[in-house]
């Protein structure tokens, strides 16, 4: 960097780029205009949304595929519409940079009553709420402290994977700050050897594991937040120990190799609990991740592999970053003192036999045979309720990505998502550009419920707007079936307005010809979806592609049956 | 009520049910669906909406209609997605009752790592933010204190007419609570004369209205949460002044009266400075209720009536509820002592010229055009942007109800609300039932930008599956055009995706034909309003109408026009 000074936006926006963000998601609002002027000018692409959660969920979707992701939304209004989106980020460890555009330093200092507050002249209401959802948090009002301030949320924003909010008044995008800083990369900062600690660590760790004589692996999805997934193939491959992911873990690991099982669901349970040692890594243990609690493991034999804690056995050891200690760790592992065992594991449940005529259901296995769909490197979104249970019954093809409810669940999220996803994706692309032959487009595929769809559905527009690829199974069942699971099968409140899904491309301006015209499908029979699966415009089409699946409302997956049963028995018990 | 105990879920719905709510809006989610389950038997109707945004909205303009909206949104998810509805409602004075399903109390106890939370075991992260954005706050833990927890937020409510929220875990809905207050309704309390300070606040004012020569009113918006539209009518009527509204304050007052003038736009500043008194009822002085802040009255001639103060010339008198105050001074007033004056002034400015041929643009009358469309008792929504700023343009017709920006100005409300709006008013109609000959059914108009419509489109099903009589005037000018006016006129970040917009309401699930059939109109002449406007189905029919304008983008009403041409002065100084 030459320049000795850049306007403030200019030095925010360049840190992001540093950082991997080239498309920036979010809406106008009239106290972040003159801040948008300066997107194009750092070399950033604007990706306007239909409105400001979806701007959230679009972060947080091209955070999870390429590292970092951001929106810039205005003050009070589009930055409390993100708010939810923001806080799922938080909860499931997506790094999104939440930037807001507040009204000018005179404004506030004289309390002015203007639009976007509560017309109390106070303008602090906003940067309170959004501390709760937040790892940190700048309001840039100083020139002087403003790029030390803008480091240091990004850091934070690195370091926990979690988002941040940087608050801009109007008057501040333009001011000049020192760009000297712009030459020291903002990175996860190198990590002390901690010589009290980590010998005692490695040693009751290898401990654990020269001991063990049934030993195993579990992948957890914070495992990616923490950049440890170079360290827990090379853990896998090395140990050649049985290994299994957790429904959050999906994708991380490579499911090729032999001692890789795929998702740890209650079958394996006796498995896992005849195991005197599970080592799982980045563990997070929410119910919604481990069948209601089923499939965490017995305390008694775990290590957790966290951010910067080992913990085993009621001993935690603390300030070890996990990259570097695993990378000590395998460092150290003798394989020769290792147990070995391949255990014969139950594999995939047997489909039920079906006939080309029969409707599709999810109790016959519509999800495990929409997985011969798939392609290598495919991102496919899998939304909160049925399409989310079922997920856990796909093949998952090589470089796949899979996102997948896991603790947050706000259903909605997954449409938006899919966008920002697609975006890092091409992204990511145009970066590798001639520098990779590998390189290949990545398409993007939806499995969505009818009920989750109608939250956010305007957003398909932004998709057929920016020409993605992105193919949709809308699941038309007539409302929230997971919820006609959990309680109230046949209630009122569980229902939603009928729509006519397949218009709704040509409605949100889809091409009606040319390479880009979008395609639309209705499934209702087995041979309905052979037919689709095998049609070459589904297959290899470009833009928007989307099948609307048409199932009873009370079919679902195995284990949401199991629960709608349990309902049924006591129903009938309160009636006996 | 002869019953000791009811469930709790029971004894809120009842007192909703009491104070006006009929209907209740939300979603369900897995925290909320026992507390569901008793919204049918307390006689409640649900309104199920597509996302929680918008059934935030749906339950303000329910509030501003009928007194009292509410909302049932789950735990995190659901209530964070609202949370922007929340704040507009406190900002401008809805009183709105969120309830909030949360999860059981032994999960919450157990600091269980459960879904819709961060994973920390921490569950009152919520319990924070919402307290934020609402007037009082209740958490349903215990049967014994939950009758008066539930009363004291309800009348929290009334009193400030603004939000509040209540959070009923997923095991409380069923425990039995005390019915016996149930007796008792909750209300604003009944005012205690203040011997003290009432009498002076009487002389003072009765003072300023002697002795002054030339006196007006001005009724802001707040009066309507005040409760004293009747008082302020009696007050216009006795005095015959010179009479103004405020933007918020339209459609609170009889037009029709000679001595009231319409909405205060700065062409009558001359006139309002001109006056020696300006008794202003329900201020609300943001910027964007006083014309950025030309139309603020000056301080040193203003008596402002706010919802328990008086205050003139740096005196506040408090403790002084509005309604009984007023009352007060009406009855002391003698007409006979204050100063009578009508004076000349400036009409409606004359319509330029058109011909039928002539592309409609709002900067020859649109919006003032449009007015004749308007018929008794319509409830009227103009969206933040050209809309609201044209509605000031408008004719009210007798007892129409007109929503407009006033502050918070969250694009994206209007629809929403104008579902709340029109289930309101179907809810009243049924109510008064029989017992009226003059009760008829409203229309609903919502005019809104192609901008503002994407953010909560899909809420349009809710509004065809109620089958409300909706018309929508869909401005299409591709895009932010207020944003373009303020700055940026020709920057891509005001641009959004095209969409087929008439294609929304098939899409959305209207009937193709019966009654309720929607019909679409385009128009792009003055010719096809006209048509458009005599068409008997657009003004007589029944169900969702919907007509797409095609407008420049830099088309607008006068005073954007002149921040435009700021603009554009600006940018050639900047050159030159």
């Amino acid at each position: 960097m030459t320049t000795e000074s850049v306007p403030l936006a200019i030095y925010l926006f360049t840190r992001l780029r540093h950082l991997g963000v080239d498309s920036v998601f979010g809406l106008p609002g009239d106290y972040n205009l003159k801040l948008l002027d300066h997107i194009e000018p750092s070399g950033l692409r604007w990706v306007g949304n239909c409105n400001e959660l979806n701007a959230g969920y679009a972060a947080d979707g091209y955070a999870r595929i390429k590292g970092l992701g951001s929106l810039v939304t205005t003050f009070g209004v589009g930055e409390l519409s993100a708010l939810n989106a923001i806080a799922g980020a938080y909860a499931e460890r997506a790094p999104v940079v939440h930037i807001v555009g507040t009204p000018p330093r005179a404004t506030q200092d004289a309390r002015a009553l203007v639009h976007h507050t509560f017309n109390d002249g106070e303008f602090k209401h906003f940067d309170r709420i959004q501390a709760h959802v937040t790892v940190a948090q700048a309001v840039l009002n100083d020139s002087r402290s403003a790029p030390l301030q803008i480091d240091y949320v990004l850091q934070q924003c690195l370091i926990h994977c979690r988002p941040v909010r940087i608050a801009i008044p109007d008057d501040m995008p333009g001011p000049l700050v020192s760009a000297v800083q712009l030459g020291t990369p903002v990175s996860i900062p190198v990590s002390v050897a901690q010589t009290a600690v980590e010998p005692e660590a490695l040693d009751t760790l290898l401990g654990c594991i020269y001991g063990s004589s049934r030993p195993m692996l579990l992948v957890d999805g914070e495992s990616r937040a923490f950049g440890i997934l170079d360290e827990i193939h090379a853990f896998v491959r090395k140990t050649k120990w049985p290994t299994f992911v957790t429904g959050f873990g999906r994708g991380l690991l490579t499911e090729e190799l032999p001692n890789v099982h795929g998702v740890y669901t209650p079958k394996y349970k006796a498995f896992v609990e005849s195991c005197d040692l599970v080592m799982c890594f980045g563990p997070h243990y929410s119910s919604s991740n481990t069948y209601l609690g089923e499939t965490r493991p017995p305390g008694a034999t775990v290590i957790d592999i966290t951010a910067t804690e080992i913990r085993t056995q009621g001993i935690t050891f603390r300030d070890l970053p996990a990259k570097p200690f695993l990378q000590s760790l395998i460092r150290e592992l003798d394989v020769s003192r290792i147990s070995k065992h391949a255990p014969p594991l139950p594999g995939p449940n047997p489909l039920p036999m079906i006939q080309p005529a029969d409707l599709v259901s999810q109790k016959n296995g519509f999800w495990p045979r929409l997985s011969r769909f798939f392609q290598e490197g495919d991102i496919i979104l899998a939304e909160t309720g049925t399409p989310g249970y079922g997920a856990n019954d796909f093949m998952l093809p090589r470089h796949a990505s899979l996102f997948r409810p896991v603790t947050w669940l706000s259903i909605g999220y997954m449409l938006p998502a899919a966008l920002g996803a697609s975006i890092a994706a091409r992204d990511k692309l145009q970066e590798l550009g001639s520098n990779s032959d590998t390189a290949k487009p990545r398409r993007t595929v939806i499995l969505i419920g009818d009920g989750s769809f109608q939250l956010t559905a305007q957003e398909m527009s932004t998709i057929i707007s920016q020409r993605l690829d992105v193919v949709i199974f809308l699941i038309n069942n007539g409302g929230y079936t997971i919820e006609r699971c959990i309680h109230g099968r046949d209630q009122f409140y569980n229902s939603i307005s009928p729509w006519r899904y397949l218009k709704a491309p040509s409605m949100f301006g889809a091409p009606e010809d040319g390479g880009f015209a979008a395609h639309t499908w209705e499934i209702r029979t087995w041979a309905d979806l052979e037919n689709v699966l095998s049609d070459h415009r589904m297959l290899y089409g470009k833009g928007i592609r989307m099948a609307e699946v048409f199932m009873e409302k009370l079919d679902a997956p195995e284990l949401l049956l199991g629960w709608l049963e349990r309902q049924v028995k006591q129903d009938k018990r309160a009636l006996a």
